[in-house]
């Protein structure tokens, strides 16, 4: 698995903000299993929050819901990229200072993270937890000390992040949204009822019937408060272009959303539609794994004018706790998800198509059952570059030599995997495939980094 | 939601019987939602019975298959057509007579229940619950006082019986399949690592790597005992054609599994080959609905030679218990669990390849929302002929006047729904579909019944 | 631990039947912790049950109570005296049979019930499970078949139990509860705005604020219908003498319960008070151990004007599910129950005054403890002379070999239970602490059998 | 109710550290039934940390005390007097300060945390939650900023302090347990297998079979580290008089615990004898309610020569959750805990003797109870004064004017409970109980403070 680190949502003064937020993170999941949690604020001005361990339907019950009072409602949901999973990490961070409530939700990953946290520490400042988000809100009450202005705080506290970031803040009764200079991550804004929502991804916006208005801008500071809405850039020196993460359009975000103003589906058919462009083996049909792959897949398979199958059934209760199988049952882990479909199988000459090979371990064991069924050949298009970079913007790839593509040319992989023909998207293929090609980032295809990661390696020592 | 009555599974012979009857159940777990249950013989005698209301998993934890020790077990999942769920109706059905333990489970619907059930209660017989099964297992055992021969007392007990059944009897340590003289329902003869193994579908086989055999024949028992495993069939008298449910193929079996020795996904890619032959719109795009309708939807564009999309999205999440919305969220019951990919619908004609309409209520939400979308034309294209006629051998279709089928010609069906098209597969154009044409029961289309409903009709009184 | 069998409770006419009912079991959980269930019918004539294993609490949740609509119920608690706990032996057993509900709740112990089980298999009757219930009620059915009267039926039934039983049975809406011509198990009548309802004990009535009107006679049958109330006996020849359970007045029965007409609390402290009289150490003070023994020890440290002490400590929280302890914590599963107050222990002559030895395990570590912290001397008075033989009507005591007092001398038990001195109550001393001496069962002390054990010993077969 | 603040536990040097920390916080959850936690420090130098809402068996499983590696531990039961219950507030309170794992636990409340807590935020720290303990972490951190000695960054923190405090810090591999100079509450060591034990009440000691020491003098520092233990004062000017909280005594410690150094059942005993010579009624006899007032009854008992009874009966499966009862059943809630004994009732003059009368709703119920049993006379005699100030120091009375003996004279209370006579123990009978009588804080009767309660009245806005 590839993790992301989060997904955001907030809405500002709508009766159901709590509830609104509930099914903002719940249509957001795929973003973050680990933990989730809601900010409210109430017409009295008292925060509430509530946040744990689990999935978001597990998290919330209608009871905290119901505490969870008020117009303004800011969620998180979070995979963590750090240490273990601890509810003293799960967000938003809520704090009092000063008469001030302050909620702080973060998604992505700083580089200069522990850097500054040293600073603070010198300072005075005391950790509870290990998160980015954490020390980011020391920094801003530190230059909230500074300054009373809420939007200076922001930018100067900006000013000191190296790094990913996307970030709600709310400030008791103004809610300010903040995209990093680079852009690494989405976040747009649209609106229910007149009342201005913000998400991470569209979804989001689609199941509450929200109407979608645009992604922030790189760079751009987004402030709602009781006087209004407003907007205004970091800085005047912006870099001149985004550098968004690409992977977000591979992999991450769900295919009916919008992300970077670009729609997920129409991009993955056009990098299937690329990739039989570059490559298209002679077989009898092309397939996808289920849940994984299907549009690259569909658009290679309408490029290629090659018959598309499901030729593998996902088990629909498969989620569920396990017991364990006997020996009896060989391959088992590949076979309680997924079954192929013998009739389809034997005989015949396959092009699956998927949208990445992390380990290898799974594509190894699927490949081998569908030639023990008898498949004549088997042929893999992925519809990505290989990854052979680490992300130091929030993106948990496994450790590099566990990547299949570590270390390895091409035709090494495929004989790892023992498949008739291999072929990987070219990068050019891949940014091809979306609007704004100049706008991405590709480090973990080709080690370009547009922020530098840290000299200060490693994570903190703090279990907790 | 139509909904069937049960699945099977049974193993002899094996040291992980319980275990592997488990993932049997987990397998089969589509045909049967409400109940579960498992019986096992140990080395010494003893019978061990767990079942339960839920699903597989929840009704099992390693405690309870530890208990279920021995290497014969015998398993059922049960979605009730009768009375409220109850865990007086779950099955296996285990009883000690006269030092014997017998257990019975028991796949289909008697049109002869309650007849039955009456001749018994003025016999003395008195019933816990409300189930065949249990009027099975009184005739069963006024059948074996009247004559010691285990598998004459099957035949005597079953030539009593009229309607559906696929049977499973665990008697001590003999196991005896039986289907009915129509072979209404599916059950299977797999092997694995020399011990039989039974199923209604063959995907429980994949799942443990069982090989599989062949399906039993209508009319046929299969007796399994320490003696070895023998053949015979109910009567001299069968009838000439087998009328098996063809609905197994058209909706409730697993795509990946054999059913009358059919292999249902090619069956339902026919189906819409076929459908595409008798009607094919100009569209755009072919499109299912996630998790239905997927494999006539194949077919019907690999046919027609239409791109084939899926521009509506499953969320992953789905199943989980939710909070409810609020009134902000308009159709929210539709969004919370598929989303249309607005970018795919605006400005397209698109045809959905589905395999039946019921109520029609959730394709009329469906379709409205396409429209909304900007949907230009929408036609919609059904793997069967309309269901018109209620079914007696255990498929639980609303009640008649709820069908959107009911008393409507196809013309007004379409107004209802609202579509530009609408054709449903002709009853020929099914039988075309499958190897065996002139082998299945189509009464729910045509209302040519194999065997008669009974007069006594209604439900038992008892509610448990 | 000694095990009862049962506790029953009925209400005839009133709105909140069922959660009377609940409340009325609540009352007699100590009678049985293995199971719960409550039968109900409602104006239509429609029977409602749940019925599973744990304690009510557990077993009901407020959406059972709801849906065990009407005002009449029916409601029993059980332990498990045969087999392992299996929901097929929970109580009440509801049947239906020729359209006629019968429902029939059970304490006591059959010594015919595996003969009659064999009668009835010989006759075509099947068994579900284990229970005596389950063979009375194949006896009443088939009773019934051959007479219309419901009384008749009950008392033919009764003709032919040998054993113990105090049954309820509620036959569509007459409800009729029936003690054992010896009147072994207490039952007792009482009434509630106006409505009818029956206990195994008092205290049940005291929670609802019922009024107790008076304990059933042995062999009384007493028919609830619409048409009113009526009494009748079993048969004109009944025992001259009732042998009623002194068990129950010894240990069972609730302290606040009156049981056989007799105050349970008060005859407690006349066995202490007769106690004192046959046997008082020279000592500081009495104790009892917590939740045990308090009564007599009250009525002996009156009687013998010593002090009287709580000297152990019971700590609140136990009923908890534990994590295993460490290896250092020696003696924890004492420790963790009860705690001695070291202080009060240190350089004493203690005398602790019990209900009963079964195994004597706990009294010794008990014992020992005290002499750890610094007893000087510690005397045991048990309320009750030893137990030396099995009981054949519903009470489990442990195997005799398991029985402390099997086969010894007083002497050889007190220098088991390294104590300076021993008494037990006498069988004459016993029966002077109650109303009506010779009232009373006495055969787990002196084997004086009312009903003989039947010949057939041994259990049922089935396990489920 | 009332509540107390805290239960202590910590362990340095045993392979079994966190198990031990979860059985000493197990058996002092009398003393905290909101949260606990527990922290541990491994071999590594890594800590660890759970902690949750929620009873010691509910918060912890077996996998919890398996990732609280190490051989020292450090666990805290907690009941909140500010605020809501919240995880955030949950003990111990661990952080990460330049490479410094610091774990603080606290039983008590602070006077000055409010001015305090301004003070640090002017200095930029912020506050995740409304704890004490956060605030004098923040102090602690600040002053070890100052000076690397961890004793005299510990005294310069408690010189900051005002009010009641004991303390547990574990600073990496070092426990240090303070007391505040007043000795408000009780904290004692113990020793297993050699390794040291500390703990607020005795009875945790007694769990694990480890041998009680002595109690913490009142501002002792006691350091445990890898060098060995040594003790000094946090100051050479302490107070010549401890002021201990006598309500430890009369009320919240367990009887079999040591507190203080004073035997706490002895005492109760003893202060149920002083009562007894203050004013002994002419009745039948005396009584305890169930689980309060037990051991001054049984004092008051043995020296006004009255016969002791339990004529209220406790149920012992209280505390599980209940459906609610029907309207019918009166004076439902005083009835399902405890219910009287009718019989020992009627026509009967009975005392009464508690331990406290808090808002008096419960005694008034219980004594119409007994009047309408038949109770002939009712006299209540309660083993402290009345309580009529509040505690600023961790005991949690309801608020004054809810306390029954708010502005009213023992003759306005006693015609409000409606009793034949009601007599509170003297402050001096009181103080006669207990060995040093001028050791104890006893401001709830007198308002005497020894510390004044800060001018900043009110608690933290923030609510999370």
């Amino acid at each position: 698995m590839i993790h992301h680190s989060c997904g955001l949502f907030a809405v500002y003064g709508h009766p159901d903000a709590s509830r609104l937020t509930y099914f903002g993170l719940y249509a957001q999941q795929h973003r973050g299993q680990e933990s989730a949690g809601i900010v409210s604020l109430d017409e009295k001005g008292h925060c509430h929050l509530h946040k744990a361990l689990g999935l978001v339907p597990d998290v919330f019950s209608e009871e905290h819901l119901q505490k969870l009072a008020g117009p303004i409602a800011l969620g998180h949901v979070r995979y963590s990229t750090t240490g273990r999973p601890s509810v003293a990490n799960a967000q938003p961070l809520l704090i009092h200072y000063k008469d001030k409530n302050i909620a702080i939700a973060h998604n992505g990953n700083l580089v200069n993270a522990l850097e500054l946290r040293r600073e603070l520490e010198n300072d005075g400042a005391i950790f509870m937890a290990t998160s980015d988000t954490e020390v980011i809100m020391h920094v801003f009450v530190r230059e909230l000390a500074k300054q009373p202005d809420l939007v200076e705080a922001v930018k100067a506290t900006c000013q000191r992040l190296k790094g990913a970031y996307c970030l709600l803040f709310l400030i008791d009764d103004t809610l300010i949204a903040v995209r990093d200079p680079f852009g690494f991550h989405p976040l747009s804004l649209g609106r229910l009822d007149g009342a201005p929502v913000i998400a991470s991804e569209t979804c989001a916006f689609d199941l509450m019937d929200a109407e979608y208005e645009h992604c922030f801008k790189p760079g751009e500071v987004y402030v709602i408060s009781p006087e209004g809405e407003m907007s205004c850039m970091l800085s005047d020196h912006l870099p001149e272009k985004p550098r968004q993460c690409i992977f977000e359009l591979v992999y991450f975000a769900r295919p009916d959303s919008y992300v970077f103003g670009e729609q997920v589906y129409q991009c993955r058919k056009q990098m299937g539609w690329q990739l039989a462009h570059e490559s298209t083996p002679d077989v009898d049909f092309i397939m996808p794994f289920p849940d994984s792959g299907v549009y690259p897949a569909v658009g290679f398979a309408q490029s290629a004018e090659i018959p598309y199958e499901h030729a593998m059934i996902r088990n629909h209760y498969v989620g569920r706790t396990f017991i364990q199988p006997s020996q009896s049952m060989r391959s088992f882990g590949v076979r309680v998800k997924i079954n192929p479909v013998r009739a389809m199988i034997d005989g015949k000459r396959i092009c699956i198509v998927d949208d990445s090979i992390v380990r290898g371990t799974t594509m190894i064991t699927r490949v081998r059952k569908l030639r023990e069924l008898g498949a004549k050949e088997v042929h893999i298009r992925i519809s990505c570059p290989p990854v052979k970079f680490p992300c130091y913007y929030g993106i948990d790839f496994a450790e590099p030599k566990e990547l299949v593509a570590c270390g390895k040319t091409i035709e090494q992989i495929r004989q790892k995997l023992d498949v008739d023909s291999l072929h990987y998207l070219s990068k050019e293929g891949l940014l091809r495939s979306v609007m704004h090609e100049d706008h991405y980032c590709t480090a973990c295809f080709d080690g370009d980094y547009p922020v530098p990661p840290c000299s200060l390696a490693g994570k903190f020592g703090l279990e907790s």
